[in-house]
């Protein structure tokens, strides 16, 4: 049952994607590969993130016009915040709402900081035919040309037939050192890659143009390894115990792989056979089931990962649906969980060169912390479960449509849906909102306990009390009522859910504060804390801050960095000196194992509690106004 | 039908190889990879090939006696040209008695010149465990020992397991910079690699042991691709004109590749598995059949081969029942049909050291020349066709058990039959002796005819001319009656037989010939010919001179160097440098293509005429009594 999805081109780099109804420009934006600055947590007020739509329907809000002004709304200026795609449109990105973080900008037209000189290049060559005088073998004749490559033996075998056929005048294919194909004719306006998020429980594919940097296309969706174990553990367990578990684990991921391949090429209306490399970036025990390695010594003391360094695979070795002769690059690790998905946000977010002490925070199944105190990177893993990806929760779902991704809780309860639709779920943002403002408003003590309506303090609404039922011992609170819902079920959080998102929380939390710990660091002394992740870009700051799972500090130290693991992903695919760069960031960060840490159970339990601090000067109008520094 | 075999061992080295009965202990010492000091040509006047039989049956020759004396013949020694094995075998070889060029001692306890420093390396490794300190990911673990390698993915898929059934204790194999296996164990003692001859007609395989560089078993057969074209345009036409073509001849010849390997490991009592490199030497359409590359265009002008470049492949690109991690050295190549075996030719006799001009015949279907000015090397290839490896002779056959292998006529006609048995057919060595024998009687002129006996000169004996038939327009001789053959039928050399042999050996002559002119250079002036080929060491070098196979030259310069595409291949199997010597040739050879050569068919015209020249110093004792000084 395939939605209608609305196509959305930013100007003035032409990228285009496409978006369900009433998906908020922020993300759209996102998609595209543009991070928008959003000093104000995306809380419509500070009026950073504008945007000009100069067609199509993406109806201003009175956030907008309040910001903004009715002239600039006239005009099509928008908060990408606040407006919502209500039908295709074309936006113009001025380059001042752009985040300066050089992930975001590659080399498109708005100018980037990334050479894009990536590991594949092509090169059209008409060549001499060979003759009397001049009867160089096959290769020789291409090398006399090209200089030196490695060529595989597949290749040799069809060069002889593919050089006459075309007259000897064709298009090189060249990856690092090795010639990948020889095509007829001038083939150099198409070169394609793929950098894959591979996450425990979400898989996310960038089809990238390698010859302007550009993204072509996006695609997520849930790892089909999640219905075999909805966790690293679970998965690792499996192949310990079952004799063919590796085996059916690598085969769901690799047909997801593939389905998302063809569904890239499909938007983007590319052919598989130009894509001549994919990057993938996960953690250790995911990219270990990718490639096929047996996983089994990471689910005991001491956690060792087969490999560290990072593998050059062929597309063959995976049974990818690109070119046959495509390369495979799988991020190097830095040890135990601590894997791809870490280094390529580092990668992506350049940490090491932001102003320290920095802290990069991954929150997915596992969270991934690096601490930066200015000199050397710390970083480490925590099981957080897969609470924020809407896994595990009763009425989770994934961030796609129908989802409640926004919670707030004035006079009464509002909700956001994505896609403009009825609700049929809760994804990770709206937990941690729907969380955090019950927290706020009273109706869920520090301890996480959903309060019967006696225990309510003073000022908590009389519509929102209704919706906290008692059953057996636990309140439950109604999201939706049946009558309100797409499913026709009412859509309930439970105590248990709560429960889920604190140990969430917690691990993530105890994790940050033990690496902070190590280098005698306090909170407060962080300049920059990086949120990533597949969610990261679009909760809501002061709520995060609200149940704890941010070390405290002013909001405007925190930047939303979207799902750097793609990100990072794709700088190495779009240039081999990032994935040298990669590879340097995995010698220097010290893999902190907590499993050896005294202190995690205690951070852990302290963290349990939710801090309710208020985050204070999130949306106040004296930060917003100034230019936002970086770090 | 398996026929009995005689095991031979060789001391002090221990070598041992099975053979057939009757055959001749300087073709055994060949196959056990000694090549003996021959000066007189084999022909048991000089003593220079010597040999002491300890133990077992090795009956002595009159020719023994004669020129040894029967004191040392009652102490064993023998004539390894003459002293053929009759059962179980001892055999010292004296120092002595060793052809002096570096190929034939490898580093056997007679002391050799080639380190045997090959590509394949075992190191047995007893590493730590992991532990909460030392949680290394298991390819660093390996790589903090042996230091940086490569690993393919399909190692690293098994390398936990492996690592760990071992306890960590085992043996890493690497291969030039890539870690191949971990074996459990201490398994240093056993590293094996097979170097293989993939001639037109004759497929030839040593395994060698890596460890020592002594060669195990040594396995022979006719090239299965004979059957499907029985020269290299035969077979490039049918890939050129089938759609399977290639195919078909690429999985015969992989199929007996598969067998020799098979039969070499039960000769030697070794596993398949223990099997980590095999080098391949062969012209450039057989490495380029073998490899499954179309040869098409090396079937039309300008003769281009895919590729000149050493190829480094693995075993399962050619699917070879070997460890399956082995690794595959293709052998570089010149140019047009200058190819592997060329090279490995110049990598077994070092003529670019040798007494200078030198000349290196390699006698085969393809037969290839290499003249060294001193200076520079020039190559070309003629097509000489199978009539020297016993194809298109009408009762033509392999070097093996039943074919005649020596014709002498003196009072009457003697041949020798290989296995002491009844002739069923006659191979390359004694269609020459053949050829030459009558044309020296006289019943065979210098234009190649036979004659009637009405036209025979004085002298030829009577039981010979007997043999001379005259049927239709031909004569046609008898080597052998109905009733004295294998088959009961009578074995004949026809006319046509002898128009094969002068085809064959004028266009190796007149190759050599234009070789010469082009550095302005007579046959006299060769100070060295080499002369190679899977008979080269069984003919007789008087024979070959008569019938103008080679440039006219005092006789000891010919040196008999066996096999010397095969033993190249084994130097560069045994040595990393050897490949690189091997690779820095390529560059040093000048390709001569002699289709494009005014001269050529001229001098292929005059060279069809035999000079029943009289080989003259060839069984003289002066020559014979001197020290035979290299070159």
């Amino acid at each position: 049952m395939k939605r209608k999805e609305f196509k959305v081109v930013f100007e003035p780099s032409g990228r285009s994607v496409y978006v369900l109804p009433g998906t908020v420009l922020l993300e759209v934006a996102a998609r595209a590969g543009y991070i928008l600055q959003t000093p104000c947590g995306g809380g419509g007020t500070c009026g950073k993130c504008r945007v000009r739509v100069t067609g199509g329907s993406c109806p201003a809000t009175q956030s907008c016009a309040k910001i903004l002004g009715d002239a600039r709304v006239r005009e099509g200026w928008r908060l990408a915040c606040q407006a919502r795609v209500q039908g295709d449109a074309v936006v113009e990105i001025p380059a001042a709402s752009l985040f300066e973080s050089r992930q975001i900008i590659l080399s498109d037209s708005a100018g980037g900081e990334l050479e894009v000189l990536p590991a594949v290049r092509k090169q059209f060559l008409d060549l001499p035919a060979p003759a009397q005088d001049d009867a160089l073998s096959d290769v020789e004749r291409l090398r006399a040309v090209i200089g030196p490559f490695k060529i595989g033996i597949d290749l040799v075998r069809e060069l002889p037939a593919r050089l006459r056929k075309a007259g000897f005048k064709g298009t090189a294919v060249l990856a690092d050192d090795e010639l990948v194909d020889f095509e007829a004719g001038d083939t150099t306006a198409f070169s394609h890659g793929v950098a894959f998020d591979i996450g425990t429980t979400t898989l996310v594919g960038v089809l990238v143009d390698l010859k302007t940097g550009l993204d072509l296309a996006v695609d997520a969706r849930m790892n089909p390894q999640t219905s075999l174990g909805d966790d690293v553990i679970a998965r690792i367990r499996k192949c310990r115990e079952e004799p063919r578990g590796l085996i059916h684990l690598q085969r769901a991921v690799l047909a997801a792989i593939n389905e998302m391949i063809g569904e890239l090429l499909r938007q983007a209306r590319v052919e598989a056979g130009s894509i001549y490399e994919v990057v993938f970036a996960g953690n250790t025990a995911m990219q270990q089931i990718l490639c096929g390695v047996d996983p089994s010594a990471l689910g005991e003391l001491p956690f060792v990962p087969a490999f560290n360094d990072a593998l050059a695979l062929k597309a063959s070795d995976l049974d990818l649906d690109t070119h046959p002769n495509a390369k495979v690059y799988v991020f190097p690790q830095v040890g135990g969980f601590v894997g791809g998905d870490t280094v390529a946000g580092v990668v992506a977010t350049r940490m090491d060169e932001a102003e320290s002490p920095a802290m990069l925070v991954d929150i997915g199944t596992n969270g991934e912390i690096v601490l930066f105190d200015g000199k050397e990177m710390l970083g480490t893993s925590v099981a957080a479960g897969p609470a924020f990806e809407g896994a595990r929760i009763s009425c989770g779902m994934r961030a796609a449509a129908g989802a409640i991704d926004k919670v707030v809780i004035n006079e009464s309860l509002r909700i956001n849906v994505i896609g403009n639709a009825r609700p049929s779920g809760l994804c990770g943002s709206g937990l941690v909102d729907a969380v955090a403002e019950l927290l706020r408003v009273g109706v869920i003590d520090e301890t996480g306990r959903i309060l019967e309506p006696s225990e309510f303090p003073d000022g908590v609404p009389a519509s929102v009390a209704k919706r906290v039922v008692r059953r057996d011992e636990h309140c439950h609170f109604v999201l939706a009522h049946a009558s309100e819902s797409a499913t026709g079920e009412p859509l309930l959080l439970f105590q248990r859910d709560v429960r889920e998102l604190q140990l969430a929380t917690a691990a993530i939390r105890a994790g940050a504060n033990i690496l902070l710990k190590m280098r005698g660091l306090e909170a407060g002394d962080l300049k920059t804390i990086f949120i990533a992740g597949g969610f990261g870009n679009f909760i809501r700051r002061n709520n995060a801050l609200r149940i704890g799972l941010l070390p405290p500090v002013p909001c405007r130290r925190i930047r939303f960095v979207g799902n750097t693991c793609v990100f990072g992903a794709k700088r190495a695919l779009l240039s081999v000196s990032e994935k040298r760069y990669a590879e340097s960031i995995v010698r220097r960060v010290e893999h902190v194992d907590l499993s050896l840490s005294p202190d995690f159970q205690m951070e852990f339990g302290s963290a349990m509690t939710f801090p309710n601090h208020d985050g204070g000067d999130c949306d106040a109008a004296p930060d917003d106004a100034v230019p936002d520094p970086r770090g």
